[in-house]
């Protein structure tokens, strides 16, 4: 019985996208588990460890479709070794000649942890699609808003203006440093493992590295030189990168909530004609794609940790730390593959008002700008001390920047030109500039790139 | 497709229990969604707020077996809204007069934190009736070896000798903590939810409080007085308490995994004659229960802890961390049933190997007892000085502890009979001692408390 | 040199409290061990383990005034010892007859673990203050504005109406709970320690448990019964309640950073004079404590769960979890204080507009008690539907909920002087009734019970 | 008053190194800062931002040295601005002409973020020179022992054979990836920030981007192009990155720390003359060190994992997550930072008892070698299911592997010399081999790489 809501009919589409849930689901796991066989299988045929046809016939019979995956399943818990049903399976369905050959010296760990790396490779290749689309999404609002004024904000208070394409564009910049993450990760990943019992391949004499290389080769996997059984940073590393793009899409979803609040109203995520806020407040429109993604970054991070924690192994195996990579590391990909999906479409329509964002600047947005106008002449620590004066004073009456500032005694005989062109204009500094560099940065290195992964 | 490997059909049996799974099972989640619908319509009809007849009706017919799943489910894809699904499929199912007053003024929180608490009610009550199976085993195992010499290892290295019995009192007193938390936590828990919209149950007018205290008291709850629905308190606590059991069990696994060592072989977990260790290594006995339980503390507490980062809520809901509770709950009740099924399966078998026990000891088991003897007379420093010359050269050259005493010729005018004596028992202090007392206490607590919780 | 940010001259007072300090700073600390070994050299005295006079020379000369803390701790780096340093330190300053006789058969772990728990009685008294303190300060804000109507807020979104005061008795029901769980967890944390290397207080031969017992007695600590140097529930669990204090006041730092936002402005944190917020932006208010104590909230979760990981310990001491508990006990118990010392002040002063929350109630805050008023005669679903459509459109137009109503051909006819009073209030439902029963409970809570604690 | 352990004068010396203490240090952190004011001025300086003479001032007279930092920490205080009394210290010591110029339209956040780029500098460089220094360790043990044979161990059960040169060549391997990570990390990490109030570097017109160029370039750092005071994800990946170093070298410790044991006892971590392992149990020689660095492991992942929380900010700054990094960023540097010093010395002088290893392998380490010269023969699995029964029936009379396999009869006939000779070799595989080919690797990277980073 299905007792995890990640793959609940209801609520599964939170917790996992078709295209993921493939890679981790039970059927297509043992039938890459198979491919991996059929590997081990041909490369021994190869090295004349096996006959060739037992490779052959292993390569055409053990599918996962002729496979009784109930008898696998009960073989499973009834002798309690994580493999040992499926071997059993396999013999069912394989002639003697080749039952006696596959999985021939191979270990647990050793089909493990090449399929980890087989579904990284997957895992990896949708992230790198799915960043890209993201970078594009704020690249294309950065363009569209590189000069669209709204309140930058600190601590939740209104400050001095930026541009929205200033926001967008910091997101970009963020995304493209997970592209760079995992091009530079893939190689250390995406490795095979071929280590025997504990690691010395013993079980095929002096013909292990060999094979081995020959093994990865087959599997479009590269070769780790050595055994890696214990040394989990791989896998460690791998869901700390997603975690990071978890909590970036968090991010990035959480700036969405909050500013689509009643109150503040500048954005508003995508929705479809169907979707329903609120059955008893029918006036309300949620933000539930933003949110979301705020909590798949606090579950990601939750289970990156754990892979974490599990780096401090105990000699050739350790069960507490191996079999909680069983758990965590699927969790790991199907929500931050989700928190992708939903974010890149989130991005693609979000809705920008750009007309509350220009309200929403209030009366004193430009004073940082007034400030610097004032510095000079003033100097800026006694600028600062009659500014602040006279805004508070122009808090309590409701008087504008400008009216404040005639208001103030020592302060009016300053009002040059410059200062109060500065305090009427509330400009986003070198906001636009920054959007400008930083997009043809970013779509440079798009263009140099090859769109798939690794 | 289900892509979550804790329902896997091989690999489920490891993470969740049947019991367990059928708390968190969609089907089974969902008729107790409507027997919380139930309630409140029957609440609601004693109120006269809906129709007696309508009341009537849902008790009848608002079954999950007559209720369309995949409807449901595609209701609430389609309309993003967690339970207007629910709310379309009853309306399917529910004649015209029933249809309209079904979920009549409640919320989505409102189901499923009531849910929430049944399922702490249902868990907690393993929880409950487990722990105390497990203390008992512990208890049979500290009075069985109450006085069964082992040693002492402090940071992995052999000390002095203790009892096998201290060790077992020592887990039972632990889990006897436990046990005191859930009774106590109980009261606090087990209360159902009726806010309405924003928590101030304003659908009904006025009568929300008495109507939410009748529907708590049909559902066996305790009354809250106050909505909670921004106050996640109670489920971080919950699932703290849950994490704290697992951390114990996972002390006791991973004890027992430590002591199976090949080198100490001290106490082995029980096996089936089905269990297969290694297929490569046929001379191994893995200890794979024992071990997993401390996988299963990790996960446990990972979990755990999401639930307490969701009590920084802003509002009267935070999607945020609300729908992070969605996952993280079921995770570490599922978690933790598993681990006490699997802890009390364990300790019932544990074989335990007395002479190991005493052959582990080792030459200098008496140390302490000796320093204890010689400190009346030598002074406690200048006898620890003496000593460690002593054992450091016996320690080269193999003496027995007796023997290095004797060989040094400033402890061997001091060798009166009683530190021979102490040199040679190697008797385990008051242990014995504490293990009577230790268990009298726990017993009598355990004749005086219901064997059903809350 | 000092390394630590939570001790910087800067920023020290954002991370620690003068009297939490003082528990914890090093000369205290060491203070505090002499009065255990005092109190050990008493028990043993009066048990006539060591001579009677030895005892008094202890108790007279053992201050840390006197001790040579240079040469303490030159000794403890040099031997990697513990309290070797603090023995000689000890040595040194006792004359040969009392030297001989302090920390007599004790262990390091006897020491720091019945010193763990005199701390914890500190600080736990602390939190009991000062969580009632919270709690009084939430009554207050409960009473006075138990009428006062602002925006519920769900997702961010404006949506019913509550009163403030129904959020404000929220939270003291909140810390209403943990102070239940500081009372019940009292009698588990509060035992002192007396086990001798292994446990089983072997240095004592059969002695020891009368020895302990009297110790405790001295110390004003409970006696365990059992030696506890494995079993670290207690001080996980003491931890956890302080993360879940942590977490609640976090959650209401956050909501007055929240609710202070620019655009809302319903509340402010009270600052002083000389508080500055911005130096470039001189009209922002920062909510600088409110949103520090989501930052003590995190950092105290962090360090909390390192201490339920340190729950799977080896054998009978694992320095791996032990001294993790070293750095983060403490941690969890300043940086809680500081939180508690905050949100105090902090609630104490809190300004609350009343205006801005009746403003920001918005135009369709009645929507649900519209609903509510319809629903008897069109049905609830349909209802809903309907008004999902007139408020669509309103949204669109800028029309009021009445003019909505109106406006809509099908809603027009059942426009009752029941639903149209219901469309101009915006009640809050049972929000009041809510706030005076919770109000009523918590001080009769407080009426009965102790002001210190345990 | 200081209440940190991590600086204590008996225990500091576990929670850092003078070293790193130097980078985080209040006093040396306030001097980084001013040469971050220094080069601030002399870059506004050369573009007539401020006069030329006030920058010379500036960096001759803004010295720590001169600072009263009594005056900036009691105004830090008072104001509860982070930087407003280091400002009006400065202020203080410089004359009129400068002090106006001086931290001249910068805030905050530009000189932490600064600071810590710079700070990543100098602990990336220490972590560079310690890693290849336990790299080089790992290396010396890898080839002294490339062929020393030992047990290898999975769930804590002696398997097959490997050599103890394999165990320090994957560890090499890891620690290798450690230095790939850093050297990858650095361009993205080590940025200046140069952002004003909200991000635009609004105070400086247009002329922001360019005078950020020549500060960065003025400090040694990268120009990030953007504003990055809301994406901290450069910060998450340092931490996480240093927390994997730390698992690491907690992986290597907890192998010491078991490997240790009394009943193993293969390695020895080195002890100086002085150190004490229990003053009760004087024949105890406790693995300090290697233990030690399991408990940095733990709490350096606890920190870096409040910095991925961290990520997930609001807005333009997100107090709430900012000053999480005050406190977490240092404890992941100085924690990461000890562990790499104790662990280079433990490996350096870390003792080997290749007797104890090969008694340790026990009587059936050549069984995986047995079956896999069989299997030709019996089929694999076959070959496995005879084993396992002559294992078992072995174990129970204490046969070797040789006797238990000629006992069985149907074995028995099988008993070529092959295996025979397999029987009694107890070969550790390809390990030489991937011992021989991993160090030549690593070498070769050592030789092409700079010894200091970046």
């Amino acid at each position: 019985v299905g007792a995890r809501l990640g793959d609940s009919a209801l609520y599964g589409h939170l917790w996992g996208t078709p295209e993921l849930r493939e890679v981790f689901e039970e059927r297509h796991r043992i039938a890459a588990w198979l491919e991996i066989l059929v590997a081990l299988a041909r490369a021994q045929a190869e090295a004349a460890i096996i006959p060739e046809g037992a490779a052959e016939t292993i390569a055409r019979d053990a599918s996962v479709d002729r496979l009784d995956l109930e008898l696998v399943a009960a073989e499973t818990r009834r002798t309690g070794h994580s493999t040992l049903g499926l071997i059993r399976g396999l013999r069912a369905i394989l002639p003697a000649g080749a039952a006696e050959w596959v999985y021939y010296g191979a270990t647990v760990q050793d089909l493990t942890d090449t399929w980890t790396s087989l579904a990284m490779g997957r895992v990896g290749a949708v992230a790198w699609r799915d960043l890209r689309a993201v970078e594009e999404a704020c690249l294309g609002l950065a363009e569209r808003h590189a000069a669209t004024p709204m309140a930058g904000r600190t601590h939740g208070q209104v400050g001095a203006p930026i541009t929205f394409g200033l926001k967008a564009a910091g997101w970009a910049d963020e995304v493209r440093r997970h592209l760079d993450r995992l091009r530079e990760g893939a190689p250390r990943w995406l490795v095979g493992q071929l280590a025997g019992a504990v690691g010395t391949m013993g079980f095929f004499g002096g013909r292990g590295p060999e094979l081995r290389r020959r093994f990865c080769e087959l599997l479009n996997l590269g070769d780790p030189g050595i055994s890696w059984i214990a040394a989990r940073d791989r896998i460690a590393e791998f869901a700390g990168v997603l975690a990071m793009i978890a909590g970036t899409l968090g991010r990035i979803g959480n700036e969405v909530t909050q500013l689509q609040r009643t109150e503040i109203a500048e954005v508003r995520e995508p929705t479809s004609e169907d979707t329903v806020g609120s059955i008893t407040m029918p006036h309300k429109r949620n933000p539930e794609v933003s949110e979301h993604l705020v909590t798949l970054a606090r579950l990601t991070r939750s289970h990156a940790d754990v892979l974490v924690e599990g780096m401090v192994g105990e000699h050739e195996r350790d069960g507490r730390a191996w079999k909680g990579e069983w758990m965590a590391f699927p969790e790991v990909c199907l929500l931050t593959g989700t928190a992708l999906a939903m974010a890149r479409e989130m991005l693609e329509g979000l809705e920008v008002d750009e007309e509350a964002m220009a309200r929403n600047l209030g009366p004193f947005a430009a004073s940082e700008a007034v400030l610097a106008a004032l510095a000079p002449a003033l100097g800026k620590h006694r600028a600062q001390g009659l500014l602040h004066r006279a805004l508070a004073s122009a808090r309590a009456t409701g008087a504008s920047l400008e009216e404040a500032l005639r208001a103030d005694e020592e302060l009016a005989p300053h009002l040059t030109d410059h200062v109060v062109r500065a305090a009427k204009e509330a400009a986003a500094g070198s906001a636009e500039t920054m959007v400008r560099v930083t997009v043809a940065r970013l779509r440079e290195a798009r263009s140099e790139e090859d769109e798939r992964w690794p």
